[in-house]
């Protein structure tokens, strides 16, 4: 953990420093994904198998390819209630927040008379990988699926490796709440491979998304242009800016709420008061040994983790969008908490004020928690509707209004040499 | 060129070999341009320099780095007055269309109290690639840097190569049009990489835009989470549905007029009348010979050139889905060319009725032309406003909405194994 003091000399370099940090993996696996890419787009379903034995030690053919809208079914039936309840509170608030980012269509007649505009259309099918293991959350797929739902997405599916066979029970429930079509027992590079260019067996999809390791996130990377993508994802991070009349031991566990997720995760707290800054490390200390993530949590803290005291809150903005965070909590009144914000230029995310933890967000506020990580903020957004979505514009001339523009098309396309664009404007006008 | 007819019984396989055809590079460039980058990362200014050297005969330290703001206004000064009106008929008409694009912000509380939105940012800087010689459209230039501009972005880069010291006095002349920042005279991986990392004379940007070959565009695919990029641009393409009310002339023109872009780009006709087709390709052979861009043409049109005939145009509506086109050009009356564009998904920018020239977008009617081409208009829209912007998603719970919907977090937080999770919410819950 380092802390730092804004009014020290040597801030500056030393911020610098934490901005640019590298916490992302620097194992090269673009050769390993290539490869297996190339391999399923020539050999499809076979290579599919394959790889699924070898790394999943899950036999495709023998045991099943996939997992059926009656077997999630049955999984959300057997969920505990409050469990199944909290899953459905959580879908419900989810849409609702992405139903209102539906995109407005445009169609109109400028003064010109020209007429202009813009359609909005969901793509035809989307994917959304769905990790096994540690990092297999029923929330991100809500998170992922839902916002496809919404955008009016017909065809969902859903890659997921099975390890030895073994499926999270949670995660079918949600993927029946999201209303998935087809979920396969496939993961890695190969299973967005197959998203991409198809097989016999899965129909390519237009659009992937979801969380993965190094594998699939590189497999994204490669197939990008192919299919679209929602982000290139990195660790989770968390900016914390707080004052001293926040309790040490709240603003602790949020800290910690980001630590916990990987070693690789950032916990940054601003504030304006060194005392306490020392209770909340104190704090962190005592809860890293009493929960059970905390052998995550301390690898994260430890190798990660930055107290930055700065003479006053307002202070720790700029600084804040110099990191621009995929998560910040402004854990102040909320008269200030507004304040601050007016100023917040990056951020992924925004928690207003002492009563909005970041784990909220995680699950059942409604916004997106898939968000910009690595600094990414800066020029990329959260997960919406429109990453299943795409505009196609359109306008219409009549004779007037392409006696009105068309001459200076004609003069334009003479001054770029396409004299084929020149004349398919001057055959047009009289 | 092919022609094919809907009616015949091998239409299926042939319509999907002109699908799947591949018209893009498949020249391997990512070990150079890897190289490129990495040296640019190294070495900085120095790299820039012995690239421009190399590949475009250019001694940046002693004929000067930059282009200045002065150079490009006196450019503009010096156009024809008739071109200068075209320019600034076009920007104020490109302006015009991607203001409109402007996103709303939102901020609202929902019916359990809790205060939910997302607030749209510029991005701080943003870069484009302009390229010299034979793509050095001005006309590209207005179509990067207007919308960053609308959308608000405070600092507009511009690399771009002058081989041999040549610059197009127009295209300086749309950069002042335009408010451009910084003009580098480098082009190329090199260009690319700078904008992304920076070096001691170019601060990094967050987004890239702009055409450019091979190169460019996989130094763009790299770097592509370092920064924004708009997209994986290939050959332009048009797609013409016309009747037989049409004069061939206009028609052979219109198709044509995106052949003379690139011996790769492909020109595509449907109609429901085999004479108006015969037409229309006896028109493109005449036309060919007599317009001064004939040879580019002529390679297009006879490798990628396609005729189809379908017993109704509504029939090609379906068709022109799988081939999602760059351009689409609904060459018929109006009413009807509402009613198949009612029915078109996939297309990047549509031109309705006997009137709309698709040369009319390329310049002056105010839509982008930075558009998906290969088939991209399946899942990505052409470049606007937002391109040059991100949303923050905020929220704020106070006590009440926390103790209405915490209880789930808690519980979802349970089931995925994050007790820092649950504890950070259940902290504030009484």
């Amino acid at each position: 953990m380092r802390r730092l003091d804004a009014s020290d000399p040597g801030f500056a370099a030393e911020f610098d420093a934490l901005v640019n940090d590298r916490r992302e993996s620097d194992s090269d696996v673009s050769a390993d994904v290539a490869a297996i890419i190339a391999r399923v787009k020539a050999e499809g379903d076979a290579a599919l198998a394959d790889y699924t034995a070898k790394f999943d030690r899950f036999d495709l053919d023998a045991s099943g390819w996939s997992i059926s809208k009656q077997e999630c079914a049955e999984a959300y039936d057997a969920l505990a209630p409050a469990l199944r309840d909290a899953l459905n509170l959580a879908a419900e608030r989810i849409r609702a927040y992405h139903a209102a980012q539906l995109p407005q269509d445009r169609d109109y007649r400028d003064t010109a008379g020209v007429r202009l505009g813009a359609r909005w259309n969901a793509v035809d099918a989307a994917g959304v990988y769905v990790p096994g293991g540690r990092a297999a959350y029923p929330s991100s797929v809500l998170m992922n699926i839902l916002p496809a739902k919404v955008a009016g997405v017909e065809r969902i599916v859903m890659m997921t490796p099975t390890p030895g066979g073994e499926v999270n029970p949670v995660v079918m429930a949600a993927a029946h709440i999201g209303g998935v079509d087809e979920i396969w027992r496939v993961g890695g590079a190969q299973a967005i491979a197959a998203l991409a260019h198809g097989t016999n067996r899965v129909a390519p999809v237009d659009v992937v998304t979801g969380p993965g390791n190094a594998w699939v996130a590189e497999a994204k990377r490669q197939l990008y242009g192919v299919v679209g993508i929602d982000m290139v994802a990195g660790p989770s991070e968390i900016v914390v800016v707080a004052d001293a009349k926040n309790e040490p031991h709240v603003i602790a566990a949020d800290l910690l709420s980001q630590a916990e997720h990987d070693p690789t995760s950032q916990s940054i707290l601003f504030t304006d008061d060194g005392d306490f800054a020392d209770a909340v490390v104190e704090n962190i200390e005592h809860q890293i040994r009493s929960l059970a993530s905390g052998a995550t949590m301390r690898a994260s803290w430890v190798a990660y983790g930055a107290i930055i005291i700065v003479p006053n809150l307002t202070d720790a903005i700029p600084l804040c969008d110099r990191l621009a965070p995929e998560h910040l909590e402004l854990a102040v009144d909320a008269a200030q908490a507004d304040a601050l914000f007016a100023k917040v230029r990056h951020a992924g995310s925004v928690f207003l004020g002492r009563q909005t933890p970041e784990a909220i967000g995680d699950y059942v506020a409604g916004p997106n928690h898939v968000l910009p990580t690595g600094r990414r903020a800066r020029f990329s957004s959260g997960l919406s509707v429109t990453d299943f979505m795409k505009r196609t514009s359109f306008l219409a001339l009549d004779e007037a209004s392409l006696a009105a523009i068309g001459p200076a098309a004609v003069a334009l396309a003479g001054a770029e040499g396409l004299p084929a664009h020149a004349l398919s404007v001057q055959n047009r006008l009289k």
